[in-house]
C-alpha cells in the first residue's frame, strides 16, 4: 500500500478470484468454466478480417451484441408463456458480468442504503459494498444451505441474490422471487443468473410486471466465452439508462471489438447453447450419484458446479490433496463451508479422473 | 433516469466519446486512431487455436502483457541515459487507458483532496471527479494553449496532466514535470501519455526519483490496438499494489485472452511501432503545412491530431460542413475551443480527401 491511498481504501479487501494457474496443466474443475470450446460461428466471426480491424475503436453501444440479447430474452420470455418485448433499450453489456454487477451496486447503493445479500452466495457482493463504502447486509440461511427469504422481511437494504446460488448450486423458485419483489418495490432486487442456464428459469419472465428487478447475466459459464468477458444485464429502460451513465462515466469502450462479435454469435447459436448445457446437466447428474456412492453429502444443483463434502476430511484437506494429483477444485474459504469444495462439471473425461483420484484418496 | 438511482448520481453528467458511426463509410479523422493495421504479430497470436480457448478465463495477472510493457520501458529508460529496471510489479494494464485513470482517480482523491487538471485536456477528467463525487479543480491555461505550471503552485489537489495535451497536442517538457513532482511530494502526479509516442518523451525516465509518479498509457493510439482495449500504468511497487486492490475489487479479469495475446505482440513489435509512428509524424507535419497555407491557425501538435482553426468560420460550422462531406473530424464542445476542430492524422490519402474537401467547402 502507498502513502497516497484515500483513508477509505485502507481496509479495502479485494476479492480473491479463483486459481488460474498458467504454468502447468491441470484438470481444471475450479471455477466454472464450460468443458466446450465456443459455438463455430465465434471462430467464423473472429476472421483474419476481425483482427485486422482492431486498429478502431469498437462501437460504445455495443449495438449488435445488445441486440442479440434482447431478442434470445424476447424469445425466452415468449416461451415461457409471457408476451412482451424485451428492446434494445431494456439491456446493457459489460466487460464480464462482474463489472455491470459493480455498476448496479455503485447506482444504487450509498451509505443509507446498502446490500443485503444471503451470508452464502458470490463472494464479490460485500467486496463491492467495502469498494464503495456502504453497508453489507448478510441474511441468514437455513442449515440445508436453502434461503429463508422471510429473512428479508422488514430489512431496509437493496437485495442481491446469485440464483442458482454461486456457492451451493441451490435454486430459488420464481415464486420466492416474485415474493421479494412485491415486498420490496422501493428497492433495487438484483437476480444475478449466471448459473441460471443449467436447469433454472430465468426471472426475466418477471420483467413486465416489477420495475425494481435487474437480472444479470454472463456468457462465461453457459456461452463458452470466460476468456471473452461478456456481461450484461437487463431491467427497466430507466434502470438501463442509469447503468448507461454509470458506464459513460467510467470507461465508454467497455467491450472490445472481438468480445462483441463473439458475444453476439454466442447469443444467436442457440442449437449449441442447448446441446451444450444438456450435456452439462447430464454430467452433473452423474457425478452427484457417482459421489454419492462414495459417501459425499452433494447439493442439489441447478448449476454447472456442485458442492460437495466427505465426513472423510475437510474441504481444505481433500481441495489440496486434488491438487497436488493435477485435479483444481474450489476450495471457498467461507467458515460455513469449511467442511465443502465446488466442483465444476467438466467433460465426461475430466470428471471420471477427478473421480478416479477422489477413490484413491479416500482409499475407495 | 429511475427512481432508485442513488441521490449521489442525479447530476452526473457522464463523457460523450468521439461518434463511432456503424452505418455510414466516413473518412474517420474523430478519434485519434491510427491509420495502420495491427502489427503483423497480433494477426498471428490472434489464431483459430487462441480463438477456441475462449471457453477459459484470461489471466486475471495478465503476467504476459505486464511483462512485455515492463520490458519496453526498461529498455525505453536506458535508451534515454537512465539505468533502472522497470519490474512487473511496476505496471498493471487495464481495459483501455480509461479504467485506469478511474482506479487512479478512485484510489488517490476523497472529499478533501480532488484533482487538479488543466482547464483544456482530456475531457474525461472531470467526469471521473464527478463520478467519484470529489473536487475538481480547473488550472488556468495561457492564450496560446500552454500549460503554466506555476499556476498549480500552492494548490493541494492531486495533478493528472495528458502530455502531450489530448485536446491541443502541445507537450509540456519533462524539465517542467519535474518541477510539479518535486513541488508536490505528497500527491499524486499523473502523466497521461496517450499521444506521447508522437514525439514527446515519457515521464517514465523519472520513475526512478520520484515515488509520486504515475505514467498512463495506451496501445489505442501507436501501437493500433483501439478496438482491443488496452491500457497500462507504471508507478512505484506500492502504488501499483493499490491499484490491484481496486481492481481485484471491481473486476478482477478485466482484460480478456485475445486483448492479452494482442498486447504482448503489439509492445514487442518495436520496428512496426518505430516505423508506423514516423509515418503518422510525417504525415502531421504535411497536415500541418498545407492548412497553414490555407490560412489556418495550427497548434504545435506532438500527438497524432492537430487542433486547427479557420478565422472563415466557427468550429461546429466546419464541422458539420466536412460530416456532410464523409469527413469526420472532432468538435469539442468546450468553449474555449469553439473555433477550432481536432483532426486525427490519418494516412496521407484521408488527409488528401480532407483538404481536397476543406478547400472546397472555403471556396481556396
Amino acid at each position: 500500500m502507498s502513502k497516497f491511498l484515500s483513508e477509505k481504501f485502507k481496509d479495502l479487501e479485494p476479492y480473491t478470484p479463483g486459481e488460474q494457474p498458467q504454468d502447468k496443466k491441470y484438470v481444471k474443475l475450479n471455477t466454472n468454466e464450460s468443458p466446450f470450446k465456443p459455438c463455430p460461428g465465434v471462430m467464423k466471426a473472429l476472421s483474419e478480417e476481425a483482427v485486422s480491424q482492431l486498429y478502431l475503436y469498437s462501437d460504445p453501444t455495443a449495438n449488435k451484441l445488445v441486440e442479440a440479447i434482447a431478442e434470445y430474452y424476447t424469445n425466452y420470455v415468449k416461451e415461457n408463456g409471457k408476451n412482451f418485448v424485451i428492446s434494445k433499450e431494456n439491456v446493457i453489456v459489460s466487460n464480464g458480468s462482474d463489472e455491470v454487477l459493480a455498476f448496479i451496486f455503485n447506482a444504487y447503493t450509498d451509505k443509507d442504503k446498502g446490500m443485503a445479500c444471503p451470508e452464502i452466495g458470490y463472494g464479490f457482493y460485500p467486496v463491492f459494498c467495502s469498494l464503495y463504502g456502504v453497508p453489507f447486509k448478510s441474511i441468514k440461511i437455513r442449515d440445508d444451505f436453502s434461503i429463508d427469504i422471510s429473512a428479508f422481511k422488514g430489512i431496509s437494504e437493496n437485495i442481491t441474490i446469485a440464483n442458482p446460488n454461486a456457492q451451493t448450486g441451490l435454486y430459488l423458485s420464481l415464486n420466492d422471487i416474485k415474493t421479494l419483489l412485491s415486498e420490496n418495490k422501493d428497492r433495487i432486487i438484483v437476480i444475478d443468473e449466471a448459473y441460471c442456464d443449467f436447469g433454472g428459469e430465468s426471472a426475466s419472465v418477471l420483467l413486465d410486471e416489477y420495475e425494481n428487478l435487474i437480472v444479470v447475466g454472463t456468457l462465461s459459464k453457459s456461452r463458452q466465452l470466460a476468456g471473452g468477458r461478456v456481461g450484461f444485464a437487463i431491467a427497466s429502460k430507466e434502470i438501463i439508462q442509469d447503468l448507461n451513465t454509470i458506464k459513460y462515466s467510467f470507461n465508454p469502450y467497455n467491450l472490445n471489438r472481438l468480445s462483441i462479435l463473439a458475444g453476439v454469435e454466442a447469443m444467436k447459436d442457440v442449437d449449441y447453447f442447448n446441446k451444450t448445457r444438456k450435456v452439462v446437466m447430464e454430467n452433473r447428474e452423474y457425478l452427484k450419484e457417482e459421489l454419492k456412492k462414495l459417501g459425499f453429502k452433494v447439493t442439489d444443483s441447478k448449476s454447472n458446479f456442485i458442492l460437495v463434502s466427505t465426513p472423510k476430511m475437510g474441504g481444505k484437506e481433500l481441495y489440496l490433496k486434488l491438487k497436488e494429483r493435477g485435479v483444481l477444485v474450489r476450495f471457498l474459504s467461507d467458515e460455513l463451508l469449511k467442511n465443502w469444495v465446488r466442483i465444476t462439471i467438466g467433460s465426461k473425461e475430466q470428471l471420471n479422473v477427478l473421480l478416479k483420484e477422489i477413490k484413491e484418496i479416500l482409499g475407495a
